[in-house]
């Protein structure tokens, strides 16, 4: 099993996505900071794993923490979470993930020092238990949803890679072939980061699932040509009203998808659902790097000087979206319903 | 003036398109298989200067050909003919121009061979002048079908470096500029060759027209947030019923541009009109190498030994082009039937 990301005595191990395909090197992040820079840095990416690298960086900050009260111990606490909260803007894992260990704190605020260290650092790792065994039933729940043979596209990396292990949407794959489905896998590449090309080809290669990597420009000749009978994502944020905003060439995908009347499905953990969020118009996208598109391996693609954009995310409006696979069920539209049910844990009417 | 490709006594001139943006250099092909060569790596691109090219590439291996009778030089010419057409399938201007090279050769049979010669030459330089002219034309005939403010989408690169000059949508572009009109261009950069990037985002930036490159997989996103008011693309080959074969990813940018209410323009010289073919499912598509796909400059970015897709064009039904500009003035739906008025020089009822 890929180990994305790991709790460890040394720190926080993350294997170096900015590596793959090539090299598997892992590194070790020593201090909370280093946690927040390989956020940043995309070594580690993927809202669900960002969530729990998030927890694991609070958890080793307060653990090297010197402090000999809670009094002490509160205002350091507060500024690692502030600087891990500062990392990304887009994936509400992140946040969601700092609030949990906001909450774990006070609620073991009385005890000493040691203890609340403790509990911190188990909380974190309950969080990475927690994410692998909402991939699995993403997986039972999604896996039906899939054509049993033929072509299925992906965009981005939403697999082991993107969480603790099995995936999001390359969960519901995973599931999918272990039930039998005969299923070869499209991977857009996706610009400019490459997740594609480099993170989805390479542990869906690892686990022999028959993957074809293509542009993200050839995505709709495929589907016109008859090779895609689904399309399957992960997400970055979903609001109230079902509007998913994922990796940059999400919404282009869906569109294609509905021109060409194929499903188009989205997976993710429910603590990438933001109900506090009414739709898409309310989500930040996060603008990188300008380098990202003006050079590819330090080589200069682009004329001196000219302009480029690189939202790093985009919104896909809820009416694009056939159903959002979660560890609680499956929502269909109305989302502002379905999703109002699992947050009640409500069945969801099939 | 962008010298794209040019007949000099030493050869044909091209500058070199894989080294773009970064290093402008100029490559002279001595014999016609150099041109053969130059047009199959994509040293010179883009459909109306591969026709053009071609017919240079002709006119420099009848001057070096060794005959001293046209019984001698007929098959010599043939054969050049054969090893130049050998060299891309989509793009029909190619074809287009071998054909009328081998009709100037008809038609001088009869001539002592040095006349011939001069002939095929005289010919080449002739259709390297027109095409420029009918880029002038369409500059002219398109320009006032564009937004005079706001942004324009294009697609891959149909600039003065994919003409002999002035380029087909960015001759459009080009033209309504001078006449006024206050638009940005976005530049898709169009993978996995970037002749958005490199090539047309060059070419503007010299001629300081306002570019913003974007990934291919940006452009839906820009046309939800209101930023593009239209889309213009050249193409390889357009067939008689109006379906446009050009650089893989138009047929998505359509897709997006109908999804968002934006009109989809083709600009193209009536040598890339093929009325022979009667729709886009009869375009032969070019399968380039897995390494455009697998490798960028040398780095590998794929997992070794992935499977990869790699068309260079797709087929944009008619259904999604608003109009089709031409030197002979602008076609519209229904193309079965404007396509054949303007093939009779009949003015196309606007």
């Amino acid at each position: 099993m890929i180990k994305t990301l790991e709790w460890t005595d040394a720190g926080v191990r993350f294997i170096d996505q900015t590596k793959l395909p090539t090299e598997e090197v892992y590194v070790t992040c020593a201090t909370y900071q280093e946690v927040a820079d390989a956020i940043f840095t995309m070594i580690v990416r993927g809202a669900p794993a960002i969530g729990v690298a998030a927890a694991m960086g609070v958890a080793l900050g307060v653990r090297d923490a010197k402090a000999d009260s809670v009094q002490e111990l509160r205002p350091q606490f507060e500024k690692i979470c502030e600087i891990l909260a500062a990392t990304r803007p887009t994936a509400v894992n992140l946040f969601w993930a700092i609030r949990r260990m906001k909450e774990k704190f006070e609620s073991v605020a009385g005890q000493p020092v040691d203890s609340i260290k403790q509990a911190l650092i188990k909380e974190a790792q309950q969080m990475y238990l927690e994410d692998i065994a909402a991939c699995e039933a993403m997986g039972r729940n999604g896996a039906m949803l899939l054509p049993r043979s033929g072509g299925v596209l992906t965009h981005c990396n939403a697999g082991a890679l993107a969480t603790c292990g099995y995936g999001t949407a390359l969960g519901v794959i995973r599931s999918a072939v272990a039930s039998g489905s005969k299923i070869n896998i499209y991977a857009d590449e996706t610009r400019p980061f490459l997740q594609g090309s480099r993170l989805t080809a390479w542990e869906l290669n690892q686990d022999g699932i028959p993957t074809t990597v293509i542009a993200d420009n050839m995505a709709a000749a495929m589907m016109k040509q008859g090779k895609i009978g689904a399309v399957i994502v992960g997400a970055d944020r979903i609001a109230a009203n079902g509007d998913v905003a994922n990796k940059i060439g999400t919404y282009s995908v869906a569109i294609m998808a509905k021109e060409h009347g194929i499903p188009f499905y989205v997976a993710a953990p429910w603590s990438t659902i933001d109900l506090a969020t009414p739709d898409g118009d309310h989500i930040p996208i996060e603008q990188r790097s300008a380098t990202e598109m003006t050079h590819f391996s330090g080589k200069q693609i682009t004329p001196t000087g000219i302009r480029v954009e690189n939202p790093a995310f985009d919104v896909t409006p809820h009416k694009y979206v056939t159903a959002i696979i979660t560890e609680r069920g499956v929502a269909k539209p109305s989302y502002s319903e379905s999703l109002q049910q699992l947050s009640r844990n409500e069945p969801v009417p099939a």
